[in-house]
């Protein structure tokens, strides 16, 4: 049976408000896939941004939340305390089958703590993950744990490897992902307590397992699936985002430090201009919870309107396929009576 | 009284074996600061490097040592099997004051367990650790601990932001450093287990700390010391190597696509060679192991000849600025009996 595309976005998550979440969301539209958006938050913020946009009204819904989480806010409390926020109410959409996904580019905690517990983990797994796709010199890699567990223990991060390759596999076609364990050095035995015990859990796992992979290595492209709790991958994340910036920048210092080289650099506008492409966060969309029993996708917070664009319309492909069957099927320990 | 500058350098050390050694050992001559150098290893070895190579024979010196350990080697086992090793022989010589520094290429692991054991921590150091300078957008930082403790204590990380502080104000005259704990949010409340605790204990260290620095600040220099363990600190130090080679040669890729991006990139060479010097490992040397009661820096496995004289011309500024005297008196608890 065909699922229903209809995904639920969050109007009031994200720096630049609602006005970009709608804009984006109306955007995505252009996917003939998806049946129908469902925009979560304040109507009274959500109406006035939509109009002016034009759109079919029959993909569009609103579901009113009169509250809103801020990202200072502790996530735990804030999901018990704000019922009637975008967050809780778009993820109990989820939740009750109304809608497929929920994208939000509000707080990560808060989100990771609301689908926790109202959408649930998958029976068997241990702990969902953020998971990211980052550009690598030589495609793409999928960085695992990038935002849920800042402190893990070694099963964590075999459930880590196992749904990364699940998703490498079903949504990025790479046919038996290579994984490698992030680490300080390529020998089994290196590494700090966590990884020494992670590593024979990994040659276990049933998995094409490379070994550790050196920092060095990562933007390399050698690994499909990098693995690594969610301390080390936040500073990854983060990391790879300032140096880009800082390289940048300090590269078009050097471009108009010389008469020539700024003639030269004129001249290489499109290279740059490509190259800015591949380093756009924009272009790629939102990052996964991943071992939930349902889609929620969580967006940069600074995300503008192409961004939650990218981000529902990769929804889409989630949806369509069914990287949540397929992870709780290939490691979960059986369905719920009350699963999807 | 003014130190003789004294520097022991492992001519075993490296990727690229003794002549490399030797050769940037010689050239770092040139520092006229330096009273001696003394290359420890296979004289077998050392003597036809020498030959060829025009210097002062007053100031070159042979320390003959049968062994050498492997980087593939237990750190621990191979310091306590070789005492005849380059590794032991050279801290042999810092510890018994023939030498004021020895400088390695070698084994990280070995020359860390055999310099911590030989020369031995100052008093009141519960942990050294590994400092490195790195570039940043605004010029430099000091990452600390970029490799000896992968399992770190709160009370470790308060003492590597001490002795990175004291690093910076002595050897780059940077005035009341500003110390920031890499972590994975601006607010103290976030972290993991490690870095919540560290938080209190840095914000009480007599610092003038900044608070958390998230991943994305790091490399556009908003801190002068960045404080973490060795695990996240060696991905850093790691992946920002692997960052930049890939990322420059994405750029390559990109300006080789097109025609005019292809004139553009010619003309603008200069500005690709001074980044490209920006990025040089081989022009920043050595990095320190800060804690020990004598001064010993570890030169990057596959320096090159240029590296290690750079390693060994730094030394000579450690030397003369008594950074082991600095942090001895600043964090130590009083000098050993047996102190320097």
């Amino acid at each position: 049976m065909k699922r229903d595309v209809i995904i639920a976005v969050d109007a009031m998550g994200g720096d630049h408000g609602p006005k970009v979440a709608v804009e984006g969301a109306v955007a995505a539209l252009e996917d003939a896939n998806i049946s129908k958006i469902i925009l979560v938050g304040r109507e009274s913020e959500i109406r006035p941004a939509l109009r002016g946009l034009s759109y079919d009204e029959g993909r569009i819904g609103v579901v009113h939340a009169e509250e809103v989480i801020g990202v200072e806010e502790a996530p735990t409390t804030a999901i018990k305390a704000k019922k009637d926020s975008s967050i809780v109410v778009g993820l109990r959409l989820v939740k009750d089958g109304h809608a497929a996904a929920f994208v939000s580019a509000g707080s990560t905690g808060a989100v990771l703590a609301g689908a926790t517990t109202i959408v649930g983990r998958i029976r068997g797994i241990k702990r969902p993950a953020l998971g990211v796709i980052l550009p690598s010199a030589a495609g793409y890699f999928f960085l695992v744990d990038a935002g849920a567990n800042v402190d893990a223990k070694p099963e964590y991060l075999l459930q880590f490897a196992q749904m990364g390759s699940v998703y490498m596999e079903a949504i990025m076609d790479v046919a038996s992902p290579r994984v490698g364990l992030i680490n300080v050095g390529a020998e089994q035995e290196k590494g700090n307590a966590l990884t020494k015990e992670a590593y024979g859990l990994l040659e276990g796992g049933g998995l094409n397992f490379v070994g550790n992979v050196e920092g060095r290595e990562i933007p390399l492209g050698t690994v499909d699936v990098a693995v690594c709790d969610a301390f080390v991958g936040n500073i990854i994340l983060k990391y790879s985002e300032g140096f880009a910036k800082g390289l940048m920048s300090m590269l078009k210092e050097e471009l108009m430090a010389d008469g020539m080289s700024k003639i030269g650099a004129l001249l290489s506008k499109k290279a740059y201009g490509r190259m800015r492409k591949r380093f756009d966060y924009t272009e790629v969309g939102g990052a996964p919870f991943i071992g939930l029993k349902g889609l929620v996708v969580k967006a940069h917070g600074s995300s503008n309107a192409k961004t939650i664009k990218n981000a529902v319309k990769q929804c889409s492909k989630f949806i369509t396929t069914d990287v949540v069957g397929k992870i709780e099927e290939k490691i979960g320990e059986g369905r719920d009576e009350d699963g999807i």
